[in-house]
């Protein structure tokens, strides 16, 4: 989107997009008219919730790579296929899956006691009899970094910094480099395991997995996140200057080439079929709850969203494609498979948009159009979205959830709808994420905001990319 | 406590109460200022929860019996004797104890997943393998009582029924009874295994456990906890007019003669020392979370009243006898013990009150008093009260929390400091129950109520009993 209307107000903004109704081709009034009805419709109570209890019920937690991956799509298939909607398929993937099998933790002293920790996905195993240590502390990511080479000989490096409760999750992407990138930095030092405070936003004992990325040539460590509590524990109990010796274990394996996959679904659009406007969310999820928030929420919300549009009767000029990818929590794997599946298509994705941050209400949304008719097509979604509170925001960058990323980096144009995340954060990657912490209401609204932007996208000819393209 | 001047409105009582101190000796006008400032002490700020933090931190969990529970004595004979309270000591006493050294559980059919469970306290083992059988589901523990002989027979039977949220704790005498009686229950219809709902008021994935009581002569089956969410998913399962089939596996011994204590320490009365006046907590807890509301909250909240009285340098009448009680959760066996040990010595017990109940504030105090004189002394305890938000009840029955029972079954007058208990269901025996979630405020205004109330006890000679005793 660009900056050009973004200073205006609600009510120089409303008399300019009268008149770009009246002198542009963006969008029909006939089509604005089916999205308010659309809009409506959702608000009133959509599938969105029932699809989730359904998916984390019959299916339950679905591991990327996994047999109750498999069984996701299974579910997705069937469940698509009884809804009627066109080109129902999977698209699948070879991928390296990785297994939990089992794992612990416990302060062996000065105070013994047991710990809630869990293994960060990926991570090797210990030892038979698990891995005994002292632990050394370090507050932030910074400061390890900064210990010398060598000096972690040993010993197991905790970081201990917490992620901070925001409306756009933007802390996540600071915090959980402590994740992703800690392991291999504390090996680097000598550390002979990795322990962290969660990327979470509670203070409940549920430790929060999530991905690790190991560095080539660096030895691979077991690591494992201790929950908020746990984590308070055991920095109360250094700050006594105590040595704090602990015991972790992990027992996890690797399957070299197992299964995964994108499964599809459409409403084929009856002028232009070839060109796609695509929503989704992702199918798999880590494995200790049922990943009813993540990303069970956005299943819920995208399909519930094609479904309002195929049950009104309504046929868009463009296809909405609904995709529901595999293993994005390990990599964004399906996204990557999509892109490179459909490589020579992506010119004919109009535009895209994941649901990925749980079940909160939508309260911005952006895109990052570079046409002028882009912007004047998406000044109506806008003004469409606004009376279910959502206000439309300056994008500097792109954005529309993890699985967009390999698109957008191949050109694709996308649209975000900002969920409140505020507890997001509480329920990520834990054995909490569970249905009963949806609310039907709260996903309504955001079936509304996905089938109003899919919908006048789809029933339109704009272009969000730039002329020159 | 008598009903004569429950009827009254506070203005009422405020003029009532200005005459009885005109004209009885129930208290003296230098006692209740010195009550006073007790009071505003312990609101200024208490030490409540560093001993909270310190007990929970530097022992964590203390089962009933095991060598954590002696930990925890050896914690707390060190902490009151560095206090300089007077007498402290630990009663030992012989008990069965339970341990749990494994527990899990999954759905095999009609869909696999992993079940949050955890072993009721008591339960027997199942099996090397664990046990698989189809459940029979109750929505109450009264359709299973209704259910006909040998008509579970194979069958793990599961009752459903929800505690709500109640101020008083009310609901948990009647839900508990599922998890205590239930097990007996089901197998006395032949079957197998038993599963509850757990029995709290939270959505969270934490089961909670708790003891079960078998009856002789019936066979003793395994029961398990299921979180409330996994609760709901069995529901939600069955409703489908499916056949539920689970797997679920308890590894568990008993200590046949272990060692549990009771703690004492005391504050000596200068004028009838052997004139007690009982405050305390207990000190074991479940071992599946550190025990802070339960009760190391109590602990807290009682050792440091003990500790304002002391610390201002107040010298009651009578002595204040703090008693932390061994192995309350398993069937109030420390409370059982010190009765017995204290048996020629209970009718010098003038009144006795545990905390038990969490971090809550208190709302309400009420008391058995069957003297008029006792009722005269409540009356000045409410008015020291009062300004902390804490309002007279009435009290049908005695009180006073559960290591009371015995002692009050005895003859022992009770009164009862009654906590807002709406959330203490959300953490109650489950691994959640941690420091953090207590509240340093809420704990001081707990710390003024037993001090207020044990300072003005003890700096009187006023008796509860009837006047005939």
């Amino acid at each position: 989107m660009s900056r050009r209307w973004c200073a205006l107000s609600v009510l120089t903004l409303s008399l300019c997009l009268n008149s770009v109704v009246a002198n542009t081709q963006a969008v029909s009034r006939e089509s604005l008219a089916h999205a308010e009805v659309l809009r409506e419709r959702a608000m009133a109570g959509s599938h969105a919730l029932s699809i989730v209890t359904s998916l984390t019920t019959e299916v339950g937690p679905r591991l990327a790579g996994s047999e109750a991956e498999a069984r996701a799509r299974a579910w997705a298939l069937n469940t698509l296929t009884q809804r009627g909607f066109a080109n129902v398929r999977n698209e699948p993937f070879e991928m390296e899956a990785w297994q939990r099998h089992g794992e612990g933790g416990e302060i062996l002293s000065p105070y013994p006691q047991t710990l809630a920790v869990t293994a960060l996905g990926g991570s090797v195993p210990t030892e038979q009899g698990g891995l005994r240590a002292e632990v050394a502390l370090f507050e932030t990511l910074q400061d390890l970094q900064s210990a010398p080479e060598g000096s972690l000989s040993g010993r197991i490096a905790y970081v201990g910094h917490a992620m901070q409760r925001t409306q756009d999750g933007s802390s996540y992407g600071y915090f959980n480099k402590a994740r992703t990138a800690g392991p291999s930095i504390a090996a680097s030092k000598g550390a002979v395991g990795y322990l962290i405070r969660s990327v979470g936003t509670d203070s409940h004992r549920f430790p929060h997995t999530g991905s690790l990325r190991y560095e080539e040539d660096i030895p691979k460590i077991p690591a494992l996140a201790l929950s908020n509590p746990d984590a308070d524990q055991i920095e109360r109990i250094a700050a006594k200057g105590e040595v704090l010796e602990v015991r972790v274990w992990v027992d996890s394996s690797i399957v070299p080439a197992a299964e995964s996959g994108n499964v599809v679904a459409e409403v084929v659009g009856w002028e232009s079929p070839e060109e796609i406007v695509v929503i989704g969310a992702h199918l798999d999820s880590w494995d200790l709850g049922t990943g009813a928030i993540d990303d069970g929420a956005g299943v819920g919300i995208t399909m519930a969203a094609l479904e309002l549009i195929k049950e009104a009767g309504l046929a868009p000029r463009r296809t909405i494609r609904l995709v529901l990818w595999g293993a994005e929590e390990v990599g964004l794997l399906g996204a990557s498979a999509y892109r490179d599946r459909h490589a020579a298509d992506l010119n004919q994705h109009v535009i895209g948009s994941e649901s990925d941050f749980g079940g909160g209400r939508v309260w911005k949304v952006t895109a990052a159009s570079q046409s002028e008719a882009g912007d004047a097509l998406f000044a109506h979604i806008a003004r469409c979205l606004a009376p279910i509170g959502i206000a439309p925001g300056r994008s500097d960058q792109p954005g529309g959830g993890p699985d967009m990323y390999p698109l957008i980096a191949a050109g694709v144009p996308s649209l975000r709808l900002h969920q409140d995340g505020r507890d997001y954060f509480d329920l990520h990657h834990t054995a909490d994420d569970t249905v009963d912490k949806l609310d039907a209401r709260s996903l309504d609204q955001n079936v509304a905001a996905f089938a109003v932007f899919a919908w006048l996208v789809a029933d339109s000819d704009v272009s969000f990319r730039a002329e020159s393209e």
